[in-house]
């Protein structure tokens, strides 16, 4: 009798914290959708700021901003954390032709690669060697490239249906091309754009010379996947055919910025910290909405919602706004070197930097007991469409707080746009959707709640 | 020990089979992406004929397209179904302001709703009364409304995850608004556009005027979203203002036109039919590239897919592009009447028509042991992210085909973004995403694999 009384009673319980559960992220969702402020931020951060370059004027404008609206959410602390960045500056628009025959040129897109050198003065002009991977840098040997141009042009695999993973397969040639490059003797490297469509933008990104002396550096930049194309047909009919870019990229000495941290500050156990996030800067193409202002915004808001919710947490929450993750990640290595300094112990950080599109779940670096926990919450998620809980890679900026307690975990946004507009010049505002990016919000918003809830699994 | 054995021949066997539908599956999508036709078709489709209007030159050249198409593609048998349609035309572009006194206006974008009548030679202007529903006309009643325009103005509910739920909570105003309000004497109606998002595009749509002879009918528009609300504010203001508009509408003789029809003739079971489709008309405001350019192609892709990947159907296999979805369904009911003439066995029915976003699943009108079948083919598709299988509509070109035995399904891509394009001028080819259009066909390509393999549920 009373253990029907103890299974009854657990039942009850079991079941009315299930249903608060369920009406706590209907909420949430409903908040963000018909009250939500992400779109709003966005707008700001995008068309009245632009492209945040670390060490740029537009990114201090939004430190200064983002610190502005953190601080009108009432939150308990809002603060700067110091971080030198990198500054590189792109200069004059690239320019660039492909030669068939003297005086017959065709123009083509091309763009900088973040952290390359410029140009020589007046341009480089060379022949140009086609490659799809490192491997054939070796076959072809010094005597077939020095002196030339390198063409890195492995296209992204279309047929991969996680288009990180088809971009992953290809940005060895983006990052280490050069570097790869100039041990045959290269005068200049051009990339393909990892870009799974057809078109003529030039998409930039970061790029390595590792221990080269700036004597020995060559500068590399990114081709349009149209002209990408056009270059290697080409090529097949006139090898000889030279290629002229002209770029005046420089990096300059390091600059003062910072991370833009908020924090509620918990009420039962201040001293566990969760963390969401995504990164102020961004490329200086485009105005970053997609990379990373969605991410931006949609971090900021899980704190909002939260509030507006009227869900008072447990644990401490923290929005971080990392700066420089495009080119450096110094910001995320300088939070997660004060954490460890001030032996904080973080349980959770969830990063969004994957595009503002409809949210489909996320993937999680944690442990086994940790990732069944959640699973265990994934019935909670299914008005919402949120079907994808998975192990898998978090994100660059919460990588640095790894440890064996912390749960790692990236929103997982459809991709199948993300690289049309990836570190381009139409990573623009009209290329986010507002309710995907407020669906975004509280998906995040509810995972956040969950683990303030219930912390790490027991 | 022959209970072991059996055991084991059966894992075998099922792993087996388990193997090679997964197979299968991954070269319909790998074909779909690396070597797809559907956006090349949707190309010549937007760009090359535009809106389909039932009735209209382009809607003729839209049937002569696909069924060349559909001919290029080797099937079995290609044919046109005659079917007799509405015609409708709009006439000169639509013009409307809003007057708050003598001389002092403000333009407002709307459109005629499809089926509407023209407004009186040189327009109509009456002061307007703004409802949400229908019940607020009785309580308003004649002495309010007789003599006046009525503003149908309840929005779609924003925190509906599922936008077509948000859609079907509202299209009632613009389907039935005239045919409502004229009881109470209104001289016009004006329609909130059914648009979730707030832009400055008019969407049209289809209306009725039920029963009511031409005399009394009373011409009915739809108003951007941005004006909608511009409307109810000014109305709060001066609720004595007047609104005018124009258009020129009007409702021709039924015209001849054709369903398109393309089958694989089943190498088994040649009387069981199994349909994919789309519709081939669209409004005329875009150029119909989402709704329904997009389910068009698929279907054709669907039959393309299953021939490259090498699968001779047991089923005998139909994509039929019904003509005449938006105002009137008459193909749909004349496929439906054939098929029934011909005594034909319709084992499964699939339709796009929700955009071609990225898919995420389908929705089921079938019995609970067909549902359940589809539910085992479920792992299958988990290395392509969909997941969604839960009863639910099909289609309204499918929907004449139920009966007890045959399956009627819908593609259920993302919705989020669906009503930003819906019916309105930015429904075009560059709102649609090659990717999410390609994984749509190869979803319904794999699908109608599976059924076809394996027909109804036992």
């Amino acid at each position: 009798m009373r253990f029907t009384i103890l299974l009854f009673s657990l039942f009850f319980v079991l079941n009315t914290t299930a249903q608060t559960d369920a009406d706590v992220l209907k909420t949430i969702y409903k908040t963000s959708l018909t009250n939500g402020q992400s779109y709003q931020w966005l707008d700001h951060l995008s068309n009245q700021i632009g492209g945040r370059l670390s060490g740029s004027l537009n990114a201090e404008k939004a430190v200064a901003y983002t610190k502005e609206e953190l601080e009108s959410l009432g939150l308990d602390k809002v603060w700067l954390q110091p971080v030198m960045v990198p500054k590189w500056v792109r200069g004059a628009p690239e320019f660039a032709f492909i030669e068939t025959a003297p005086g017959v040129t065709k123009t083509v897109n091309i763009c900088a690669l973040g952290g390359s050198i410029a140009t020589p003065f007046g341009g480089l002009k060379a022949q140009v060697v086609e490659v799809k991977s490192f491997e054939e840098l070796e076959t072809l040997g010094k005597e077939n490239i020095e002196g030339k141009i390198v063409f890195f042009n492995r296209p992204m695999q279309v047929d991969l249906i996680n288009t990180f993973e088809a971009y992953g397969g290809c940005s060895n040639q983006r990052y280490a091309g050069a570097y790869e490059a100039v041990k045959f003797g290269a005068v200049g490297v051009l990339v393909r754009s990892l870009n799974l469509r057809q078109d003529n933008f030039p998409h930039t990104g970061s790029m390595t010379y590792g221990d080269l002396p700036l004597s020995e550096r060559i500068p590399s930049a990114a081709i349009s996947t149209n002209h990408a194309n056009e270059l290697s047909s080409m090529l097949a009919l006139n090898k000889d055919l030279r290629f002229y870019f002209s770029q005046t990229c420089q990096q300059l000495k390091d600059v003062q910025s910072y991370n833009v941290i908020g924090e509620i500050t918990g009420s039962q156990f201040p001293k566990e910290y969760i963390v969401v996030g995504g990164h102020l800067d961004s490329w200086d193409l485009g105005d970053g909405s997609h990379d990373d202002g969605a991410g931006v915004v949609q971090s900021i808001e899980v704190l909002r919602l939260l509030k507006e919710s009227g869900i008072k947490p447990k644990r401490s929450i923290r929005v971080v706004l990392f700066m420089n993750e495009e080119n450096g990640l110094r910001g995320a290595k300088k939070y997660a070197e004060v954490a460890k300094l001030n032996g904080e112990n973080h349980i959770f950080s969830l990063e969004s930097d994957s595009g503002g599109f409809t949210p489909r779940g996320f993937s999680f670096d944690c442990s086994d007991a940790n990732l069944n926990q959640v699973l265990k919450w994934q019935e909670l998620f299914k008005p919402y469409l949120i079907h994808y809980f998975e192990k898998g890679y978090s994100g660059a900026d919460v990588g640095p707080l790894k440890s064996d307690t912390n749960v790692l975990a990236g929103l997982r946004p459809d991709s199948q746009r993300y690289f049309d507009y990836h570190h381009a010049a139409n990573d623009t505002f009209d290329a986010v959707n507002k309710r995907e990016l407020e669906l975004g919000a509280a998906t995040m918003a509810s995972l956040v709640y969950l683990f303030d809830k219930y912390g790490l699994a027991k």
